[in-house]
């Protein structure tokens, strides 16, 4: 009768620790939610284990669009705790030779997905502690592969949520890979002779405003004050496609009308915008990996 | 003392039984998600039990079209584990005579609807093992009904919880009802003098391309090579519409830019689709329970 | 030895009762889901505590709309079981005076916000508990706020997580105010010399219909049979937009189309739509804080 009782809080126990686990996934993807592939995900993941708590990134990422699946998951990833397993889903290659794997970062944060320049900024920012490649032959969803295979909801979905649930450990992914992602080509911020040189990350997505990943470290060295001018060449792929000149403002209002500016946006990242305007459309500027700027200050 | 230890150990037991159920529900609908209508659900849901984990299907269905209900239904149920309940809200007869229902399929999943056409395909290709009439009397949310009813908050959300949370078994959802759930009529894949006969079941929602109901290995007993030329006449309501010849194509590239091919889609179902365009709307053809399509090899 | 298993007995108990609390936090935001801000949000809060429940009221409420978030709360807070933390960001005076509150309701929810107006309506619904200043010395997330703060995942988010997993109390959110939230004035809803004057609180997303802050039972003085002809009068600001007749209806089908009707939308209140059509585009209407409407029975 002891016995049983001992064993019984042992069960209660280790219910108990691996209640305590993390076990949260985090999915982004091209897909939409107007139909059921999102849902489809979560449901291969809850039948791995309905511990698990499921929430979303976002599944707004424009179609096929590798270098936003990138930054949102760099402007995000480090704000969720150590252990968090991500799912992202932006693939035009599947069916090609693309890699299937699971990079965990020296943040501890894990991130499942086709190693096709998604993992570009957070490699680079959170750094890589390991990188392995998913071995399908364990982990993809029994009954799947006969005809086609959903990646996203046969192998990332499926393989992230065994990780986050503790039914397979970081080592049972598949084997070892370098410890170097494939990675999207990029202006990353300088400064030489007073020019600051970036690439033009994203554009604001409701206002049009043009953020770029040059940070108020790096322009801090220019010693600006408000209301100096800044000469702004924005490049696609080398090619000029527009210029401003745009006085450093603390508020939209510091310049008329249509008039353009620059400032730091909530990341404290150099920003352009139009007062009450949309400077990407109005200049036919983008966003993006082939996307860049110089700025330096005028009168200097 | 002694007592109170093994007491205690039996709550403890009770409660982690009771944690290791699935607790799930799964809602859909045509609310979209600008206003609260899917929040004050989960949050009814959360007051029969705060143990339950909620997710969604989508909530983008077209508003009143209860044929995409029931495609998103057939689409997604069988990816999530037997016991999951799902809520599907589309209800264009509301106030009308149509009965709340919960059916228990085959493959042991619930679903918690209107009986109006929603459970079409699911019912057909997961099989009604019993299909419940909810007792309004019992399984309605206290407090409401005095004046104006929510169904999908009062009534299906309100017995979805009840019954994913086990407060209620399946038999206390009400009376057993004929195991026969409201149909929409529709055309059954078919293949017959070398004809292929089938439903238009749905539009790619980001591409107008045209998903029919015709599997793969029903298409295999036309022995088509790549290159073989399918004639497709398309009909609303036995009316024709359009007809189209389509090479049949494993890429989109295949045939040149504007013309149309024929192929298969993710879920193994013989497709039509212009390459680099939108064949639905450039032909002017639907989706739903009213359209068909009659395709065969050309020259044959 | 048996000292041990008393122990664990307790620790198991304990880590059962915190699993029984509530533990569920709702947001809402004018944020969209494009980019990563909501998820920033929940990963900060999954950090406080991986046992907290994460949905959403809405993220579509529009650009610095107080007065929708106003109104969406108001819609959904009482379906939600007490206990149940909100946090809302509807934020145009990110950087200005306006307090970091969390309001406790006599209902037992509580609502974490900037007092901004945002609480107008439910302080009125369901009455002010107790309203709290948030310390932010104690209640904002480590490491942040030394440049930018997004006061939504930093201090909104943050103080939300901890309040609703038990890390701190709703008294160590920080001082004491008086009950008086910051509200945005509107017309309420009364009947003087049989004219009925109120608010138009929101336009039906869809429709463009008009919902009006009179309820059923105020207008019940009137003892309107259905066809008798409303006649309302439609202002912003005290200045006339539009004016119309419109017969009391049961169905919409009662008029012909194109035509006004008044009815009862699903909160039982006063509405006023076209018959196919939409009421507020064709009349200039709009809703919130400055519009309002008079009502009588014509020929009377």
């Amino acid at each position: 009768m002891r016995k049983i009782a001992w064993m019984m809080i042992g069960v209660l126990l280790i219910s108990h620790l691996l209640h305590s686990q993390n076990k949260v996934v985090v999915f982004q993807s091209d897909f939409g939610l107007k139909d059921g592939a999102v849902s489809a995900m979560k449901g291969v993941a809850t039948g791995v284990s309905d511990k698990l708590k499921l929430y979303d990134l976002t599944h707004e990422i424009p179609a096929y669009n590798i270098w936003e699946a990138a930054y949102r998951l760099e402007q995000t990833v480090p704000y969720w705790p150590a252990g968090t397993v991500f799912v992202s889903v932006v693939d035009p290659g599947v069916g090609t030779s693309r890699k299937s794997v699971v990079l965990k970062t020296n943040s501890g944060h894990y991130i499942v997905t086709p190693d096709n320049g998604t993992l570009t900024l957070v490699a680079a920012s959170l750094g890589v502690a390991e990188l392995r490649e998913i071995d399908e032959a364990v982990n993809r969803r029994k009954g799947s592969g006969k005809s086609y295979t959903f990646h996203g909801r046969d192998v990332y979905a499926y393989t992230a949520a065994r990780l986050a649930s503790g039914v397979i450990t970081f080592e049972q992914v598949g084997a070892v890979l370098p410890k170097k992602v494939v990675t999207l080509p990029y202006q990353h911020a300088t400064l030489e002779d007073n020019k600051l040189k970036g690439n033009i990350a994203i554009l604001d997505v409701q206002y049009g405003n043009i953020w770029t990943n040059i940070d108020a470290d790096l322009v801090s060295k220019l010693s600006l004050k408000y209301g100096d001018v800044l000469h702004a060449d924005f490049f696609h792929n080398d090619q000029q496609i527009a210029s401003v000149d745009a006085p450093y403002s603390e508020t939209f209002g510091a310049v008329p009308e249509g008039k353009p500016l620059a400032y730091f946006n909530s990341l404290m990242q150099l920003s352009f915008a139009l007062n009450m305007g949309n400077i990407a459309e109005s200049y036919h500027i983008g966003s993006g990996s082939g996307w860049s700027v110089v700025v330096y200050r005028k009168g200097k």
